[in-house]
């Protein structure tokens, strides 16, 4: 980034995405950015282009703190149970604290997928393709250590997760409550027996 | 409805769904719902009242046509198993055969719910509700049956289709291919071994 720009880019795009996240690309105007970011026109236009490529600064920003760094902390756990059981556990617990239901970004992203540009979708289709993978290599995990059984097919069962997952997201946006929610991570620990 | 009116009233709700359905409430503007029905903005006041009022119409439309006749006559099958695979089969053809791939006008709205009006996230909520309780009466006669598992809950597994049905309507907006969305149907029959 220049040195001429006065303001915290990095802060700027955190705004941004509260304001993304909330309503989606299209339903985002620029009044809501500018309001959300404090900048004039201009200084957004100079440091971000266009609201498309703010967007995608956004989306790839909330991927790599929310959710890859997630799983690789999950990952060194080396307890593939653990480490499903507390992916969905900490997504319920942060459904149920945010006030505004914001759900996920990536996933309400995902929904909005045939009115977005290819560069947005194929972000969010690598970060999906990636939450798979990671249920993949622990269910291998867990099925070389014992304790998911080897009748469990490693790619039909992160298939599911991810796909229990992403509804899990939509869901909690207002039609699951506490008990619902709890449920749906029964089903995903039972899919692993 | 009154004689006056020298359009179709159905088929102008139609139209509209058609555009809500591919973008949502918020991103639909009147121009658009102008362009799909044909109307001018006296007419589309007169007959509608408001966009949000022809956004309800449409989805209570939707509602009963799509989900409500789809369900009752999977019901008749009396057939749990085959019903519920069916009902899989049938929204994994929709969504490959449907090039704008629209998804599902009941979870692309269940996901803006923070961002509607509670009469309409009342509507939505109710159709996913339905949904889940058609799955659970499905579940119990298959118990009945003696087709399914007795060690199955039907409200665990209830919920959880609902979720993998849900989360299968939002992969197929872009994510997943048919292979895996063809996963998620064995992985939905597989919860009531």
């Amino acid at each position: 980034m220049p040195w001429e720009k006065s303001f915290d880019v990095d802060s700027a795009v955190d705004k941004a995405t509260e304001a993304f996240w909330k309503k989606g690309f299209e339903a985002t105007s620029l009044a809501d950015l500018l309001k959300a970011t404090g900048l004039t026109k201009g200084s957004f236009y100079n440091a971000f282009g266009s609201k498309k490529q703010l967007f995608t600064l956004s989306l790839l920003k909330y991927e790599r703190e929310q959710r890859r760094d997630v799983m690789a902390r999950l990952e060194s756990l080396e307890d593939p149970i653990g480490a499903i059981s507390q992916l969905f556990d900490s997504l319920i617990e942060q459904s149920l604290a945010d006030q505004e239901k914001k759900g996920c970004f990536l996933v309400n992203t995902a929904l909005d997928m045939p009115n977005l540009d290819s560069d947005i979708g194929d972000a969010v289709k690598k970060g999906l393709r990636d939450t798979e993978s990671f249920f993949a290599r622990q269910v291998r995990l867990g099925i070389e250590k014992g304790v998911i059984s080897d009748r469990v097919d490693p790619e039909v069962c992160a298939n599911s997760l991810l796909t229990l997952l992403v509804g899990l997201r939509v869901l909690a946006r207002g039609v699951f409550n506490k008990e619902s929610l709890s449920r749906i991570k029964v089903q995903a620990l039972d899919l692993l027996r």
